[in-house]
């Protein structure tokens, strides 16, 4: 089969591997449509370690074409969605609630990001097979009238943004801030509004990017390079600050705005990957007596979460197609991964079809 | 081997039944002590329906004697501990966090009391071997230090007294009253003084209870044939009621006092298995406008709530060993269920070896 | 001035009284807008108590017109509104997070359904003026662009129904089913659509009523007098039941409706009032071990709760003005009673102005 | 009458003041007992500003020598405790609760630190008398059956340290690390054994005080000056790490320590003050996907407050009394800062009586 596999640093190839063998309580899913994330281009530059021949990809949409010893319920043939995450939803984090960190099977406890394993730690989803492990924990079948661009945020972006506004407490009559409207901030914006914040304020440095913000629930948007943020956070909030800052891209700049623009007793939920020393001023957090709360989020999965992801699209309470700006067949990924990694051509998700 | 089946209602006996055999995914273990539970009564009554010829009891201790394919990570002959409740960990129940509805391998989703199995659904522990289901989930290793005595709270009376407290949502500084001192009521009012509540109120109506009721944390004890126990609450919080009553019997009448004991705001935490019809006077929840909440709940199982319960036998903060006051052989349960279900002798708990 | 008064049971006149005199702590607000609640119906009726003589209305739209000692930072002439609900916000109740169960000033702690004073304990709103106690606590300023009707339903209506979501712990691809559609029933299902539920089946007898139902967020309908809800609601459901059941008339047969249709592990929020004894059959709650949570709120009020709702007003998240049916002058109030408390005429809330 | 005041940085002294004048809502209480606390040495270094003149202290024992108009409910001569945090109750902040973060009276809504007033912003308790603020929401009576000094600690170090380990979420059966063992970590070791940790680890560079810890609670001692504690640490959990992390001296050494101990999924509870910038290496938090929480937490006050710690103190589940190290007269207190800020003869807190 195909398979987008990362070689060293700067270069992912398309090449043939052969279809995965199915061992006990694993499924093999054909991908009928994936996509690439900005952690993949992270992989491509080096900045996030990955074996060298390891398959890329973590956002799978397919049908089962095996299934396993143990994996009963499931029939070949039948479409299902799998999130990023696969936790095993048997060790010592994923029954203590944390299956982000899952540790695997076993009496392995923990593991910080352990649950993100297609891409990561195994083969991933940018090819024509995926082996997915627990299958009984991570198989979704997808409801017939939804399309596959439909849902195909649903794995990760979807998840991940939607996380920001839960973990971040959102209440009914919130103002929330959002920092960077990539794929995932929009996502976020979205989760405000479904939670019921009631100002989401989404800042970006894109114009385009504002429209969508927009679409998806803003309520006010700033352009970082026509106002400053805080400042005009500060005016529209009266000086109190917001309820609840989401940072969705992984700066310094970043996060250190979410904290000039929280409230005091305020929560800053963060999404955003950072590199290097996150710096913290005193006086950002009143010295540490504020009362704020500081929370990151790394992407929910398992059936459970796709479950009510898909219900969200199915409902039409939101509409992520507006983010699929591109498709590409997978012959023609490392064109794609080019068009990605240089953020061209005003992309914000491209389908991939194998 | 040998195991305690029930045979129809009003008979349990001991018969002899085949080891069973291992598949994928499951563990035998040897039992080496297990106990008789108030449910096992129930079932022996008739009062809890299970089909003839299931072996009874959920308590194990025990040794791993087999494992099954895909259970990695023990090793034969360690010592192990296994909740009365056995979670998958990967169905929608589980994977919601709600792992005591557990709706099983497949795309089952939630099955009301469905993470009680051993018997219930399936074979139990009073048995010289017992098949443990999803075993990765569910096999805690007991610390060498620990004794099978120790530790054999721990699959249910502990698990679900301790709940109580939990769910109940026990505060620093708050006042708990939980009536009915039981086994079940007694780790209850251990678990509140663990979640530092710092007027614990037991009412019994035996002297004998009460005394340990004193020694697992009761500041405060009620013999409910001296006192009317509503009366001497009220008097007690000066009027105001508790913050937190805690149900560990199961009938109309001790479930009503927890309401009529009942601080505006606080939380009745039901432990107890009812049948017939609960009344719920309105001029007890003031007419339903008192923001009082009632939750109800079945013991949490799984390893990770074993290895917690551990720490808690370990670290000396907890002793339960008092409960354990009789000790039969396997051979001899007969006379153990009828020491027991007529609660002579001052029968607390009773240590079952095979 | 004149007031609407309880004289007796089936008999509340609009009568002449002073304008009561300003204390220390307390406002005078002249009032704009009120309306009528089905609690002053159960008042009319003689089926909750309150004093002879007693002004009647807990939903003030109004002006400021006098400000007692220690109340600083509003205006005369402001316009505001103040919550059902009026907490003192220092009673121990109070500063521990239950100011619906406010004991009032002094070392007094905790009085079940405290907060209410308005036309319960002291004189209410159906009146030219009402005295606020705790103006500091209760008085919010009312954006310029808000008209009278767009805000009217925040100070009952809006923060009870919403409340039944919230304190359901709604949650992003919830269903829920709110069972009435009166006007609280309406503003729940609004509300478990701000907090992300994406089925929401509202269930009533009246067509017209369903029809604003959906309005409000409702994806399904159910007309109880043409079909089954539990049966109904357990084939949507696919035989698991709904995540969260709210309960917005305070009966049995809603009360056991929502037990019925809850499943394992789910959150009956109620909302109703209710009398006599209400019923829990042991069946529907799976003899209280499914985990399950009863919660009983009373509409939450003060300032902070009234700017979160008005917020939700000016973003024109719910607009609730087609709860506005009728419009009468205060000195119609005896006629508006008459066609409120017969229900007549497709009746939902009134407006009465002075 | 006498109180300390601050002069300039590196100077407070004893000086004559008038006997404050007690105004609506206020109450005059004369200090019996009251202590230095390491944030007034702060004050006095110049390290944290407040105006010249001010009276310094916040923790209050004393009895009500007068009360303002509307304080009902307490009577001259009664012997009371306020906390260190004065709510209002009645702001924005107070009724979201956030009452640490008050905004005081009048529409004015939040204020970062705002609740905490005494030696602060209004003058402060290291005097013969002290004017209470917003009396009716701060005054607790103390019973008869407690001294002064047991309760001493109740304003703040305790109120402080409890609220490490329960804004923590410290469960039953947790691993708790606390850094730093002066008062505010001793009483957090207290706090997290009330909660139900059964692994307390205390870390610290004196032995005198891990001595201590042990006696609050801690399981585990480590000094800094003799062993690596986080190499101590991830051997002690297995390379696990903790479940939660209390930070309890306000410098870049002991938040990062925290981090790198801290379990994926764990809490980091700070109660330091910290100045300058705090650095948060990218790697400690795995780049931000490992779900962890970072909560900073001003000492909670207010009477309720203090009912629940006076309640701990009554009950004997912790004794406080060995914190008090050393008493002064309050015309001493002079000598008694200099002792205090210089660490000097192994204080820990000193009993001020005037």
């Amino acid at each position: 089969m195909k398979a987008a596999v990362f070689v060293k640093p700067g270069q992912i190839v398309l090449d043939e591997k052969p279809v995965p063998e199915v061992g006990p309580g694993q499924a093999l899913v054909k991908i009928t449509t994936t996509t690439i994330c900005g952690t993949d281009v992270h992989i491509l530059k080096g900045e996030y370690p990955v074996k060298p021949g390891l398959t890329i990809g973590h956002e799978p949409v397919g049908v089962i074409a095996e299934l396993g010893v143990g994996v009963t319920g499931y029939q070949l043939g039948q479409r299902v969605i799998v999130g990023a995450i696969t936790p095993c939803g048997q060790c010592y984090a994923c029954l203590d609630n944390h299956s982000s960190q899952c540790g695997g099977h076993g009496t392995g406890g923990w593991k910080a990001i352990g649950g993100w394993k297609f891409g990561n730690t195994i083969d991933g989803t940018q090819a024509e097979y995926v082996l997915v492990p627990d299958a009984v924990a991570n198989l979704e079948p997808i409801p017939d009238d939804l399309t596959d661009e439909q849902v195909l945020m649903c794995p990760d972006i979807m998840s991940t943004g939607f996380s920001g506004a839960e973990n971040g407490k959102v209440k009914i009559g919130d103002t929330v801030v959002i920092f960077a409207q990539g794929p995932i901030g929009l996502c976020a914006t979205a989760g405000a509004k479904l939670r019921g914040a009631t100002r989401i304020i989404a800042v970006d440095g894109i114009n385009e990017r504002l429209a969508i913000s927009r679409r998806m629930g803003a309520d006010v948007t700033i352009n970082f390079r026509e106002k400053d943020p805080i400042e005009e956070i500060m005016k529209i909030t009266d000086g109190k600050g917001v309820d609840v800052a989401i940072e969705a891209l992984g700066t310094q700049q970043t996060f250190e705005s979410c904290l000039r623009v929280l409230k005091p007793g305020g929560v800053l939920s963060s999404l955003g990957v950072y590199s290097g020393k996150l710096t913290l001023p005193a006086d950002t957090i009143a010295a540490g007596l504020a009362d704020q709360t500081i929370i990151t989020t790394l992407c929910p999965g398992g059936k459970e979460r796709m479950r009510r992801l898909l219900n969200v699209v199915a409902s039409g309470r939101v509409d992520l197609k507006p983010l699929v700006t591109h498709r590409f067949k997978l012959d023609d990924i490392e064109a794609a991964y080019d068009l990605f990694a240089n953020q061209r051509d005003g992309v914000l998700k491209i389908a991939i079809t194998p």
